[in-house]
C-alpha cells in the first residue's frame, strides 16, 4: 500500500516536534507525554478509525531533546511503521496483567533523569485515553519524576496551523460547500428529518470526504430547539427551519459549519434573527485582528446581536478547528487566550427566535496578520430555500 | 421533535440502574460515576454524535439507592430532557473558571455519606473522560469520600444485553449484511480502494445505518498487510484479495464484522488459509456453552486453526460488542472472564497467509443458554469473488 498514513513529510512533523520541545524548555519539562487520537496523530501523521475502539491504549512520548517515540500496541505497528516515525515500541494489547505500563514506564525513565518533570494534557478541554489506575501504576513506576500539566505545551503549538493544514481545512470545507448546495435536491417538505441526514452523509462523502464524524442538526418551525439531537423520522413541514451541521473529516483534517434553509418564506422574527446572525459575523470579519482574545471575538458577535435586537445564546460564540471537531479556545466572555496568526476559527453566533426556538450561523475562518480568511464559501444573507 | 433519545421505553433505564445497584450493594459502594460516551448512553438512553468535540465533560451518578443523577452542560438539556432521567443538573460548559467540578462535587455529597466509597472505571478498556486536574480537584473537594475502581460494577452488567439491545444489534448487523451483498456492484479491479471504502460507508448509510463510527479495511495480493488503516488510493488489482471491516451504528449500537473478498481466483495459500478462518468459526459456533471462559473460546478458535495447518496472528481473536466497536472481554488466552448467556460477542479469527500478509475473519454472536446465535449472515465457505 501506499503510505496514504503520512499526511505530510516528516519536515511538517520535525517542526510540530521542535516546537514542543521549546515548550517543554520554556517550562522547564523534561519529557511530553500524550495519549489521544488527536494528539498522536499530531505528533505522528498515524491516522485510523480505530480509536472506535477502547480497548488499547496508545502512548507518545516528546522528550525534550532527541526524537519521540510511539509506544503502542502491536496492533498499530505495520500502519505507524509507515509513518517518519524513528522509534516505534510494541506490545501485545489488551494484556490484563501489564497493558504497556512497563513499556511505558522503561521509556520515560530512559529520556528523563530522575528528578524530571514530565507534562502531560490534564486541563480544559483533555483528556487522559488510558485507564486512570495504569496511569497511577506508571506514576508510581517513574517516581521520583513527576507528571505536571502540559495543557499548555501541546495547546499553543497545535493551536497555531502551518499552511499545509490550513490547506487540508479549506479541502475540507470545500467538500462541505458542494454538498450544503446539494441539499435542496433531496430535503423537501415531507421528507423525513433521518432520511435528509442519511442524503446529507451520503452527498459529504460523494462529495470527496474520507468519512462523516459528526452531522447534527435540528428541524422546527421558526427555528428549532437544540444542535446536538440525531434526526428524527417527523417529516419536513412548511414552515419549519431546517439546519445541519457537520464535522466531516478529509485526510484527518475536519470542517466543522452548518447551513441553515427554510421551507416557504420564513416568517418575521425568523428572518431578522437570521439577518442578524449574518450581519454579526460579517462584523466578525471585518474586525477581527490578531492580537485580539478568544473574549474579544465574543464582544464582537455577541454585540452585533444585541445592537440588532436578537438575544444570543449563553454559550460559547465560536471556537478553534482543526483534528477534532471541536478545539480551543473558546469564544465566551472568559476565554482570554490570544488570537494569533494561523490559528483557524469556527464563528458561530447563536440568538433565540422566540420562546425555546433558536438559529446558529456558522462560518469557519483562518485568522491572517491582516485579519479573517473565510475557508468556507459564505453562507447567503438570506435563508435558503427549500421545496414545500 | 418526537422522543427519538429515548431508545428504550424508561422500564429498561431502570433495570439496569438495578442491576448496577446491586452490583454497587456487593462491593460495598455509595455511588457510581460515570464519564464516557457509551456510559452514559447507556445509563440514560442520552444519544449524540456531540461526543466528537472534546470541548465539555459529562457525568452521570448511579447512588447506591434512588434515582441517577445527570451532571451536564446546559448545551445537552434539551437533549436530556427527553430521555426518562428525573434529576438533571447543569452547567454553562466550558468555563475556565470552573467546568462543573463545583456541581458535581455537590452532587456527589449529597448522595454519599462522608466515609463513602465511590466507584468509577479505572480499569483495562477504560478511560476517565473528563479533564485529569478536575478529577484531581474533585476528589480533593469530596473528601474524605473516596475514588474506587468500578470497572466490574459496570462491565458485568453491560456485558449481558437484554433482547430489546439484541434485537438493535441484530438490525444493524442486517444492514451491514444488505451492504455487503452490495459489494460486487462497486468494487472490481481498477477501482482505487479510497472509492470502494467511499461506496461503502454509503451502502451502509442506504441500507439503513444512522451513521458510520468504522470503517477499515485491507487489500493486497493474497491478503493484506494491517486490518485498521485508511483506504489508500491504490487501485484493485487482479490476484487481491479485499477486506471491508465495518463498526456501522443504528440506534446507538454497533455491528463489527468483516468480509473478504478476491479479484479472481485466489491462490491455494489463500484459499487454504480462509478455509481454516471458516472452519475455526465454524468450530466456535458449535461449541461455544455459557460457563466458558473468554480464554476457552480463543483455544476453540486458536486450536481450530492450528489444527488445519494454518498460523495464527497473536492478538485478540474477538471480543465483546455493544454500545462501542469493541466491548470486553477479549479472547485471548489472558481473559478469565466467564462468558455468560446474553453476551454479544464477535468471533474473529485472523491467521498468517505468507511472510506479512494476513487474513481476517469476523462473525458477530449472541451466546445464548444453548449456544452461540449468529446475528451476522454467515459468511459463504469460500471468498466472495468480484470483477477482474
Amino acid at each position: 500500500m501506499p503510505d496514504r498514513s503520512l499526511i505530510f513529510p516528516a519536515s511538517e512533523y520535525r517542526q510540530r516536534i521542535a516546537r514542543l520541545q521549546a515548550q517543554l524548555a520554556a517550562k522547564d519539562c523534561d519529557a511530553l507525554l500524550l495519549t489521544s487520537a488527536a494528539d498522536i496523530f499530531y505528533t505522528t501523521g498515524f491516522l485510523t478509525r480505530f480509536w472506535e475502539s477502547p480497548a488499547r491504549p496508545w502512548f507518545v512520548i516528546v522528550p525534550a531533546q532527541g526524537d519521540p517515540i510511539a509506544v503502542i500496541p502491536s496492533i498499530g505497528a505495520d500502519l505507524m511503521g509507515r509513518t517518519w516515525m524513528p522509534d516505534i515500541r510494541t506490545w501485545n494489547a489488551p494484556d490484563p496483567r501489564d497493558d504497556g505500563v512497563t513499556l511505558l514506564s522503561d521509556s520515560l525513565r530512559e529520556v528523563t533523569p530522575e528528578t524530571g518533570r514530565i507534562a502531560t494534557p490534564m486541563g480544559l478541554e483533555t483528556h487522559l485515553r488510558m485507564p486512570l489506575a495504569d496511569y497511577h501504576a506508571v506514576q508510581h513506576s517513574i517516581a521520583p519524576r513527576q507528571f505536571v500539566d502540559g495543557t499548555d505545551v501541546i495547546q499553543r503549538v497545535r493551536e497555531i496551523k502551518s499552511d499545509p493544514e490550513i490547506t487540508k481545512i479549506h479541502d475540507i470545507c470545500q467538500i462541505a460547500d458542494r454538498a450544503f448546495a446539494r441539499v435542496p435536491e433531496f430535503a423537501m417538505a415531507g421528507k423525513g428529518i433521518d432520511a435528509i441526514f442519511r442524503d446529507f452523509q451520503i452527498a459529504l462523502l460523494t462529495q470527496g470526504a474520507d468519512w462523516v464524524s459528526y452531522v447534527a442538526g435540528g428541524a422546527g418551525q421558526g427555528g428549532y430547539g437544540d444542535v446536538i439531537s440525531p434526526a428524527p423520522a417527523t417529516p419536513l413541514a412548511k414552515g419549519d427551519i431546517l439546519m445541519l451541521d457537520t464535522g466531516a473529516v478529509k485526510d484527518g483534517y475536519f470542517c466543522d459549519f452548518d447551513r441553515n434553509f427554510t421551507v416557504g418564506t420564513p416568517n418575521a422574527a425568523t428572518a431578522r434573527c437570521h439577518d442578524a446572525l449574518w450581519h454579526a459575523t460579517q462584523d466578525a470579519l471585518e474586525q477581527l485582528r490578531p492580537g485580539m482574545t478568544a473574549r474579544d471575538l465574543w464582544a464582537i458577535l455577541n454585540n452585533g446581536l444585541t445592537g440588532r435586537g436578537a438575544t444570543p445564546l449563553g454559550g460559547r460564540l465560536g471556537h478553534g478547528l482543526g483534528i477534532t471537531l471541536t478545539e480551543w479556545p473558546s469564544l465566551t466572555p472568559l476565554d482570554d487566550t490570544e488570537l494569533r496568526s494561523g490559528m483557524v476559527l469556527t464563528l458561530e453566533p447563536g440568538a433565540v427566535v422566540e420562546g425555546d426556538r433558536i438559529l446558529v450561523h456558522e462560518e469557519n475562518i483562518v485568522l491572517r496578520d491582516d485579519g479573517p480568511e473565510l475557508l468556507t464559501t459564505r453562507a447567503p444573507q438570506t435563508l435558503m430555500t427549500l421545496a414545500e
